[in-house]
């Protein structure tokens, strides 16, 4: 089976460079700014509300996670929230936007070495495209891939047409990531491959569970671990 | 020369469909809620200047139009406005990303006579990805692109890294839009073919000048008049 794969696609927030950690930055952020109104764990459990009632509008990333934040900032406290607030959580926005990118350990070594070997290497994110395209410019890794595809969901249907238009079938694609629910279970339901590479801080949103499938799905805590899975050093 | 031609690129925005009307719309809304503070004139060219100021960190689209809409309202109220007005901007935004899709005259017509023709017909817009992703799936006329391409901004190097993508050369694209800046210039450049249709509300971020060249730049007054250049009919 293994012997099929020619094409693996890495995420890229969390699994090839630090993302979520400074989203939670972001928010804990707000939540001190909200704290006159209300405590930390409800200032998030309110955020994450407002999020996931956005999703569909919105989408994912930088933007639409302010825009969020803006909104419940307004709605916790019946539009007495000053201007001032308002001010400090555009700055917080611009902040976010220009983070800088810090590879995962061991990332850059691995993309080396795939450089080496037959596999076609893409990156396959979602997200907001200009900041996809910032941090990926930013990364100093962008030579390594064939393909970058910054799609606006991670469902079965957007890897069938992603793999569609890159002419190979289910059966050659393996996905890295370090999300099971959008890196992992839709490829193997779609007849592919995964590797699931927890990172130590996953969104609420991106939170399921899968069990192990040594045929087709692989569960790893560092990705050197790839090497075997792909019998790199063979 | 126009034998070679094979692909023909369409812009979505006020090419295919209404978009910067919805925008001026919201706009006014906008200058009127500031009215207390400043005239509708001195509103627009601060809300110009905030969107030039944030172009490179947020890019095109909605969401990036409404976070500055939000800066420029504080900053040209010192912070002062409330935050009432706030929320009726984040109600805007909603309105906006939920606007129908209304596809220009012809342009149903055109793009049916099209896919009976040889050519390959593909779609190429900047913007909010899932934003232009919405916007296509309700325009229902998605089937008639063999390409999508939402791209962060059209550039030579754009457009160049685009047909690489497709595996065509320049001479054989024609790219039709209505704006001469985002859609003509940078193909002619790369040694492509342009097609110029005006809309009748085109952003300044967007106006430039161009003199037409009969033998790669055509401007037309209604989308009909490319079957002539496409020579559609014989």
């Amino acid at each position: 089976m293994k012997d099929h794969l020619q094409v693996i696609g890495f995420d890229a927030d969390d699994t090839l460079w630090l993302n979520e950690s400074y989203y939670q930055e972001t928010g804990q952020k707000f939540y001190q700014l909200l704290s006159p109104y209300l405590s930390c764990e409800e200032a998030e459990k309110e955020l994450f509300k407002t999020e996931m009632g956005n999703m569909e509008l919105y989408g994912y990333g930088a933007k639409a996670y302010i825009l969020s934040i803006i909104e419940t900032a307004l709605r916790v406290t019946e539009n007495r929230v000053g201007a001032n607030i308002i001010s400090e959580i555009i700055t917080l926005c611009k902040e976010l936007l220009n983070k800088p990118v810090v590879l995962l350990d061991g990332i850059a070594d691995i993309l080396e070495q795939l450089s080496h070997s037959d596999y076609r290497v893409i990156m396959v994110t979602k997200g907001d495209l200009l900041d996809q395209e910032r941090k990926l410019n930013k990364s100093n890794i962008a030579q390594y891939f064939h393909h970058i595809e910054i799609v606006s969901d991670k469902k079965e249907s957007d890897y069938i047409k992603l793999l569609e238009r890159l002419s190979i079938t289910p059966e050659h694609f393996l996905m890295v990531g370090n999300s099971l629910k959008s890196d992992v279970l839709p490829v193997i339901n779609i007849g592919g491959y995964g590797v699931h590479i927890p990172h130590e801080m996953t969104w609420a949103h991106e939170k399921t569970e899968m069990e192990e499938r040594p045929d087709r799905f692989w569960k790893i805590e560092h990705i050197s671990e790839l090497r075997s899975i792909l019998e790199l050093n063979k």
